[in-house]
């Protein structure tokens, strides 16, 4: 997909005179009205966020949670009537948190509150206590002299910021994913962070971190906010800060777990072997119930196309929801859907997924060829009568799963909502069902329904 | 001091034809003017929240926290130049919080966040299993039968509401202080409370519980407001629920610990015997570093005597910093300063106190004598023009500690602050720096400064 913008892209059809009458009939409007006014008053996604987060809670790729929601998932969408339910293996080499002890030890001694990040070694039993270097953020740590670091613990001070679009979280998460390798190099002995997060609340953000080959592995930890201030309100003062570390995390790379991705399909009447994709992310991190991330996601989607075929009979293409295993720690449950899949994702005519949260739908992107484009432009014109957008650019990949399909050709369709507040619950033990809106779930569970029905019922090819 | 409200009074007053000119002076405006100026743009009293969180950090009564606050405060005055600062000792039985583990542990295994209360027994290494049974409320708990708890665990659900007064507080903490022992007369075994808080964070809020004598005590827990969310879904199922629950808290009630009321005094130059005192508690709970409750209070009142005697000079009066300890285990520092101080109360003019976090001062409530009244009347004619008006009411009896004061003849004065926010962080973890309003904080220290200077420097008898 090139990255061609949408207004020369419409300018050209237009040129062309292709699609110049091609605005939705008003058959077509009335359905979505319809469909609509049905779903936005519906609460089946919440009930089933709802479901998820308290009769399963966390599921953590390769735990007991991860085995119970795949058959959460599978009974659920099995007992919704959808034509054909299965799930697909792929291997996850487990990673377990143990207890977090981190304490600033002189000083001013004081408990912290942090977590491990994922893929973290520990500490084996044994409590680290080192002197505390300060960077403000991940460039000064690659700044630092090589063996500067000998027998400390590096830290990190960044403070992600927050937007609507969450583009903090691009701007912060670098030093998450690298730093303790980087730390490592320049001879530390621990790393730790001030979390990627925008809230202050006592809750380290956790999230997934990579070793580098060929360079020490040390624990890296992401303490909360009001710690982060707390830790750099020490050092302010100029005296030698000293923390002590005892992580109970472990990696288990000698071993293999059997996890899934969960599929739901409605078979489609005329175009069986076209497929419009639905994705969320089953799996969560370990110390919330996932309401947010992502069970938001696995609600929406269920319930979208199991009402639209509800409510508008059975579509000409098959809808398939993915409810992909393995997101947190690397979407390999994504890498395993276009291994498993590779030979159909040239049926695959649309892909979107939701795991962005609680707030309302403006904005949609397409990533869709230049002649699918007008079509976008028609339901786009319907859209924006309930204050959604559509964006200039036609780049759309998917959001994260989808992506890995979107960067194999899948066409894709973006909805962005406000996630002013995503990144306050992200990663944290915050992430539960009090954070859901259920009016914004709703609207937002309508919007994927409205997208399903026209993309499924509509067989123009998006890849065109 | 009777509960005359205070319009009659000043109608009583009008008619008496007394202080019918009684408007502050030009000079005394001018003089309150400077100050304001001065006091709202200076960072002292943040400088000290920040020092004695940073420093110090939590310090509940009879912990070594405790110790360094009383060190803490006693260096701050003399270093700031009080004119007299000292410690008067009283004796409290220690408690310690220990470690908590509560699990739902079916049907739906989960674990939860909560805290022990303040003053609740543990369960002595054991680990207790037992079905819930929920009550709505307190009145609901004590409505049930007696034995009909037998072996059970009680769980009272009711959620404190939001309130720009906190008058939701007083609804919800019943439960809090005597809810165990009414459960343990009808049979539980444990007493578990929807935290008595405003916000939906995984930190539960302690606070100090009562047990009634004769009554067998029974561990009591305080869950955060998302577990008790959960907790309830499970509930709401209708299969019984079970909990698990390990409570690491021990009473230590035969062994006493020294704490200190801490004072700072600057002498009165006219009438030194007469006393304004500002109050704040310097304890903590144990489990945040008690920025909100109540290093506020240190800050400000340490401030607002430092400022009104560095900037205006000597007062008349002499004022009186008295910070109280273990407030938070029931006031004990206040009556050990009353019964110290029992013959010296006559001479204490005015007693008011800051221990209502956050918000911007936005009334002021007097409890004085019907002649002071005008006094008052001029006084906060001066502080409408900072959007501060005066509540009809002529009853204060000072907040938490100075009400031990009050309700031993003092006249008091309170400031009502916008509290809608103060019991999302109250008694949790989260009391922390990063919660204090820098720029609220230098407005109510400039009120407090501004009122100090006016009792301070205006020798009226404000008991007549």
């Amino acid at each position: 997909m090139n990255r061609m913008s949408f207004r020369p892209a419409l300018l050209c059809l237009a040129l062309l005179g292709l699609n110049a009458n091609a605005a939705l009939t008003p058959e077509q409007t009335a359905t979505l009205d319809k469909l609509h006014q049905h779903v936005s008053q519906h609460t089946q996604s919440y009930s089933l966020v709802e479901s998820l987060t308290t009769e399963v809670g966390h599921r953590m790729a390769g735990s007991e949670g991860d085995r119970k929601a795949v058959a959460w998932a599978m009974d659920m969408m099995q007992g919704l009537g959808f034509d054909k339910v299965w799930k697909e293996p792929f291997e996850v080499h487990p990673w377990t948190r143990g207890d977090l002890s981190i304490q600033i030890s002189g000083p001013y001694p004081h408990t912290l509150e942090g977590l491990a990040l994922g893929g973290s070694v520990g500490t084996d039993g044994n409590t680290l206590n080192a002197e505390v270097v300060y960077f403000p953020d991940f460039a000064a740590l690659k700044d630092a002299r090589p063996g500067s670091l000998d027998g400390k613990i590096a830290y990190v001070g960044f403070r992600m910021s927050r937007h609507k679009d969450g583009h903090g979280y691009g701007e912060a998460v670098g030093a998450r994913g690298a730093g303790a390798s980087v730390a490592a190099e320049k001879g530390a002995i621990a790393f730790v962070l001030r979390s990627v997060g925008t809230d202050n609340n006592r809750h380290g953000h956790t999230g997934m971190m990579r070793y580098q080959d060929g360079v020490a592995r040390i624990p890296a930890v992401a303490i909360s906010n009001p710690d982060a201030d707390l830790l750099e309100n020490q050092l302010k003062r100029g005296q030698p800060v000293q923390l002590s570390l005892n992580v109970g995390a472990k990696r288990h790379d000698d071993q293999s777990v059997t996890s899934y991705n969960v599929m739901g399909e409605i078979t489609g009447s005329e175009f069986p072997e076209q497929i419009i994709a639905l994705g969320a992310h089953l799996d969560s991190w370990d110390v919330g119930t996932g309401a947010v991330d992502d069970g938001l996601g696995v609600g929406m989607t269920i319930s979208a196309a199991h009402q639209v075929a509800s409510f508008t009979g059975r579509p000409k293409r098959t809808i398939r929801v993915i409810l992909f295993g393995a997101e947190e720690v690397g979407l390999l449950g994504a890498r395993a859907y276009v291994a498993a899949h590779k030979d159909e994702l040239a049926n695959h005519q649309m892909g979107f997924e939701w795991d962005f949260g609680n707030g309302n739908i403006y904005q949609m992107t397409p990533g869709v060829g230049p002649m699918a484009l007008a079509h976008i432009q028609d339901f786009a014109d319907y859209l924006a009568k309930l204050g959604i957008s559509l964006s200039a650019r036609n780049d759309a990949k998917g959001q994260s799963d989808m992506s890995a399909l979107g960067y194999s050709g899948v066409p894709a369709v973006n909805f962005a909502p406000d996630g002013s507040d995503y990144f306050d619950w992200h990663h944290t033990p915050n992430d539960t069902l009090d954070k859901v809106d259920p009016e914004a779930l709703k609207f937002n569970t309508s919007v994927f329904s409205l997208f399903t029905w026209f993309a499924a019922n509509h067989p123009f090819d998006f890849r065109q």
